[in-house]
């Protein structure tokens, strides 16, 4: 089962990856993970996008949130949540058959980003079928480059509320080192 | 200097913790990272945007490329290039200013992906400069969350070919793999 795991993290450099290591200590492997400033810039969020053993996707979720430069995180998975994510296609196309890929284009809803005589670069959002569907519709053409961000994902009723989420970590992130210190 | 380093890695788990121990032993914090799958699920690709210092970030570079795992790794900083990343957000809005908000989000070419009685989400795509900007007209509002997926890029007219990359790696790997056997 696919799970979409939300985290606010301190904009530390590190924490990506002790975040990173923590699945690959465990042989999970990230199926996409994003990451980027929030409003408040010392706060950063990271949705990372995951499947596996859920027992084992358990303590992986239990030993994040016990790391410091960790604010919260949250499995967004059995939660109503708007998902999206951005792709970034350039395929060949000349004038001969641009009409062609225009259509598959508009009808996604995508934007053209940029054009050559023989390529055409798109810019298209949806969830990840929809990105996936696009993909494949316009694989014929001839894919040149494609680069994803991998989904992000906001909860429909749950708020992952920065400050008080963070004075509560925070708090008991001085105990613990005041503790490892004595 | 803000660097957008794009590297094709193999799909394995683990890359990304080594990628990002990269950085972080050196001190490196990555504003921001997206990594996904591309149109060959086996080979992913990393979207890493940093800034510090020029020869650190050159030696990390070298270092990355001999990562077996890295199939190819670009500095994308100087070529011309096509910037996006996708924002969702989450802000305070009732029927009374719903319309004010409304005003900024068209002007931004942005959609309403969920409303509520008292909030609307927001979906935008933009570069990194046009994200910031509407984060900070909606921020009077009330912000509840944002998500974003930092920036992702294609080069204008540099190609990053996952065949010819890869073959040629791929060689080398194996190589390096034989020498260390003996």
């Amino acid at each position: 089962m696919v799970h979409v795991l939300s985290a606010l993290v301190e904009n530390h450099f590190g924490v990506l990856a002790r975040v990173s290591g923590l699945f690959s200590a465990r042989g999970f492997n990230i199926d996409s993970l994003a990451v980027g400033e929030t409003e408040d810039p010392t706060i950063s969020r990271m949705t990372i996008v995951v499947h596996g053993n859920e027992r084992v996707l358990d303590q992986i979720m239990k030993q994040l949130s016990k790391l410091i430069d960790i604010i919260h995180v949250e499995d967004l998975t059995g939660y109503e949540s708007i998902e999206r994510e951005l792709l970034l296609i350039k395929i060949s196309a000349n004038a001969t058959n641009r009409a062609n890929v225009m259509q598959i284009v508009n009808t996604f809803r995508g934007k053209v980003v940029d054009l050559s005589p023989k390529s055409l670069a798109i810019e298209v959002t949806g969830t990840k079928s929809k990105v996936d569907a696009i993909i494949e519709l316009l694989r014929p053409f001839g894919i040149i480059e494609v680069v994803r961000t991998g989904t992000i994902a906001l909860a429909r009723k749950l708020e992952l509320k920065l400050s008080a989420s963070r004075t509560g970590k925070k708090k008991s992130a001085k105990k613990k080192t005041s503790k490892s210190r004595q």
